[in-house]
């Protein structure tokens, strides 16, 4: 079996995207770790399957593996180059995306890029959460130079620092300090942010169990509401700039986050025997 | 323009090849940093074209390019790697690859493997080159842990040292020491090897500008000649088991170092004008 795939990336988070909707494609844990390896196989962040779904709503079902096999369950970056893909295959310019954590609605715009609404930002303490009752605009947690955080879920918890030069943070030597700090118990990703316009921020990001990385989509999503919630930006658009490239973020009114930003295709492969075995 | 090619290793060095024989591809330095970058484009340690030969002795011209764009002399790995596929598709055993820096005889075997004419080995002090005159089989630059090496020249400096474990050797540390020892003017890549039976050894290896690698064919083919120079192995063929993997060393008696070992096939890709823009 041959199995033709794309090398896709948003802001430099790259994917493997197989089409199984007409002929399932049965990787396992095993054969994703193959791919995934940079030097023996493909390598990406994130390997997608755009598989029929299951929900009548919805126009395809994505799953998400990650490289060592496990499965993932939401990924902004991914969604956005997913959607591009199939929404110009279908000749759409609206879709829903079924993924394990629920349904993802997308828009293509004429330009190329993608909106995916991220879901509606979770603000409450216990939500985020802390380890105590706090006001989330405020969090008293405080590493170093990093304090008076505000606190964002977005399907996974931020905490949001408005910092004079995003720039000049250690954020390698403050980030896994705060990561860990006793106030977050399941951990969180750790943002460092500075106002750049009336409706412009630039961002960092410790990734919880990743590091600095270049493109959080979640992250960006958390900065945006953090800066709207502040009071630090004009209206409910923001602009992020993050290492990888740039996210636009809306907050609406109902709640919902709605992320848009650039999709590439880096080029188009097939899988072989060669990487998979003779099994599959 | 679309390009199609293979993405190879040897022992988890990584090539992207593409067949120039037919088709000139006018790669700029310019493109070849775009298909290097691992996450935006394709990524490989190596981008290889092969061109038709000007030699009439050789069967084809291999280039070799770095990811910075710039062209490398010689890589033992993707020499087999491009001897397979080209010896494949000729139905031919045995074949000379014509590089910047010479002929290359290589011949393939039935089980897969490939051996490559790595050509002579230079002993002597001017040739490794070291500062100033001494017995190459024992140098006297030493660093920590690190002494009595032997130097020996592939096309690059090495200096070559066994120890009673080679896995317990700081490379870290002293590798970056002795690669810059004032005794190697042209600075040295620093072998670590313990004898592990009759005609084996392990060794792992500090690369010269590059640090810790997995699979440096050159420095398994010095650690060959410097094994049997100090009588460490029986015979003329010694098997290196290096991080990425195991290479069987031949120092033939007119002084040639044959190196063999495996070579494999990850996938197959087709670059196209989203990676290499609208003017290739």
């Amino acid at each position: 079996m041959t199995i033709p795939f794309l090398k896709m990336h948003g802001l430099g988070n790259d994917f493997v995207v197989i089409d199984a909707r007409t002929r399932p494609v049965p990787l396992t844990a095993s054969h994703a770790r193959a791919i995934g390896d940079r030097r023996r196989g493909v390598g990406f962040d994130q390997l997608i399957l755009i598989e029929p779904p299951q929900d009548r709503a919805a126009n395809i079902f994505m799953r998400i593996l990650n490289p060592d096999g496990s499965e993932a369950g939401a990924c902004g970056n991914a969604t956005r180059c997913v959607a591009s893909l199939v929404g110009k295959g279908l000749g759409r310019d609206e879709l829903v995306i079924q993924t394990i954590s629920g349904l993802l609605r997308c828009w293509l715009h004429a330009d190329g890029t993608v909106t995916v609404d991220m879901g509606p930002a979770r603000l409450d303490w216990q939500q985020i959460p802390v380890a105590e009752p706090c006001d989330t605009l405020h969090l008293p947690a405080s590493a170093g130079p990093l304090s008076d955080g505000v606190g964002v879920n977005m399907g996974n918890p931020h905490a949001v620092h408005f910092v004079p030069d995003a720039e000049a943070v250690d954020l390698t030597l403050w980030g896994p300090q705060l990561e860990r700090h006793p106030f977050f118990p399941d951990r969180a990703n750790i943002e460092v942010v500075s106002v750049t316009g009336p409706a412009s921020v630039r961002m960092r990001v410790w990734e919880r169990g990743a590091g600095i990385t270049d493109a959080c989509g979640s992250g960006a999503c958390a900065v945006g509401v953090a800066a709207i919630r502040r009071g630090l930006v004009q209206g409910r658009r923001v602009t992020v700039t993050l290492d990888g490239g740039v996210l636009d973020i809306e907050w609406r009114d109902d709640g919902h986050v709605l992320m848009t930003g650039p999709v590439a295709t880096s080029f188009a492969g097939t899988l072989g025997p060669e990487l998979l075995g003779e099994t599959l």
